[in-house]
C-alpha cells in the first residue's frame, strides 16, 4: 500500500465537508497539491553541494534562490521591485520538474523539447490547487519563463548565479565532469545582465578567475 | 584543498573593490552567507519524505513550508496579515541548524538546552551578513521564536502541520520508529490552533483517524 491512496487523501475532503460544507473541494485541493510538491525533493540537479557530498534537488535549490532574493535584492534593475513577487516566483517555477525532470543548462537538444513538456507539467500541477490558485501560480511562472518584467529578470538571474556560485566553490567540478567551456558559461549566464548589471560583473570576474584556476577551459 | 577556502571567498571582496569600492566587505558578506547557507541541506531531521525514500532535510523543508504559507495563508487568524512576512521567517528561521542541528520535536530533555544553542547560532550566523541584513534576520527570528504576531503564529502552524502531514501520510512511520503517543502529538500540535483554528479542527481529525486506523497509539 503507498502512502498516497485516494483513501488517505479523502480524509481532507471529508473534514472540509464537516468544517467548510460550501467550499467545494477547496481545501482538499490544497492538500492534494502540498503532498504533491513533495516530489519535487526527488528531481535532482546536475549541480553539486558546495561540500562535494552530493548532487542537489530542485526543492532545497528553490529555497536556496528565495533566500538569494532576500540577500541580493539591493543589487536589481530598477529600485521598485516587487520583492515579494520575486520570491513567489522562485518558490513556484521549478514545481514543473516532478513531471518535466530537470534538464541540464547545457543539454541543447533535451532543452529543446524541454518547454512543451514543462507546459504539461504546469498544466497538470497547478490545476490539482483551486482555479483561482492555479491561475495565480500558472502566471508566476510564465512571467519567471518569459523574463520580461524585472521581477522575473531578477528571479533568472538568481536562479542562474545559485548554480553557477555551486560550480565555481567547487572548483568547476559539474563543468569538468560535463566538459563544459567558458564560452558556454558565458552564454548561459549573461542573461544575469538583464537583472542585475552588478551580478553579472561580478559572475564575468568569476569566469575569467576560472579560467586562469584551471577549473574551467577556455 | 576544501571548497571554500578563505581564497576562493576572497574574490567576492577583490571583486567588490573593484566594482563597489564604498562597500566596505557588504558584497563578500553576502555571498558567505550564502555559501553558508548551503550546509541546511545536510541537516537531517526526523520526518521522512511521503515516498519514504528517505529522511527530509532542513533546507527543503524550509522551501516546503514557505509553499503551505503561498497556499493555505487564508486559514490564518486575522485578515491583515503580512504574507511576505510568513514567508521570510519561514525561510530564514532555519538556518540556525546549521550550528544547533535539528532536535526531533519530541525529545523534551534535548530541546532544554536547544535554546541556548540556537541562540549562539542565530548570533554567528546572521552576522555573516552586512549589519542590517543581520538584524533583519534575526528580528525575523525572534519574531517567529516568540509567536506573539498573527505573522508568526501562522508561521509556528505551518511549521508544524507539514512535517505531520508527512507523518500522517505514511501511516505514522516517524511516531512508531519513535514510539510517539497521541497525546504528544496533540500537545506538539495544539498551538497550531493559535495560527489558525481551522488547520488545528483538521489536524485533530487526522490524529483522531490516525489512533483509529492505528498510525498513532493512544
Amino acid at each position: 500500500m503507498t502512502a498516497n491512496t485516494c483513501n488517505d487523501h479523502g480524509i481532507a475532503g471529508k473534514i472540509e465537508r464537516e468544517l467548510m460544507p460550501d467550499q467545494s473541494g477547496r481545501f482538499k485541493r490544497q492538500i492534494d497539491f502540498i503532498l504533491e510538491a513533495d516530489k519535487l525533493k526527488s528531481i535532482l540537479r546536475r549541480t553539486v553541494l558546495t561540500d562535494r557530498s552530493r548532487h542537489e534537488n530542485s526543492a532545497e535549490h528553490s529555497w536556496h534562490i528565495a533566500l538569494l532574493a532576500l540577500v541580493l535584492s539591493e543589487y536589481a534593475v530598477g529600485d521598485a521591485i516587487d520583492l515579494f513577487r520575486v520570491v513567489k516566483m522562485l518558490l513556484v517555477h521549478d514545481l514543473v520538474e516532478v513531471d518535466a525532470g530537470d534538464t541540464y543548462c547545457y543539454d541543447d537538444d533535451g532543452r529543446q523539447d524541454q518547454s512543451l513538456k514543462e507546459l504539461k507539467a504546469a498544466d497538470r500541477i497547478f490545476n490539482i490547487l483551486p482555479k483561482d490558485q492555479a491561475q495565480s501560480f500558472l502566471e508566476l511562472w510564465e512571467e519567471f519563463e518569459a523574463r520580461q518584467t524585472p521581477e522575473s529578470r531578477l528571479a533568472n538571474a538568481l536562479d542562474r548565479v545559485q548554480p553557477f556560485l555551486h560550480n565555481y566553490y567547487t572548483q568547476g567540478q559539474t563543468w569538468q565532469e560535463n566538459e563544459i567551456k567558458s564560452s558556454q558559461v558565458v552564454a548561459r549566464m549573461h542573461p544575469v545582465e538583464d537583472g542585475s548589471p552588478f551580478l553579472w560583473k561580478y559572475v564575468a570576474a568569476l569566469i575569467e578567475d576560472a579560467i586562469l584556476k584551471g577549473y574551467l577551459s577556455k
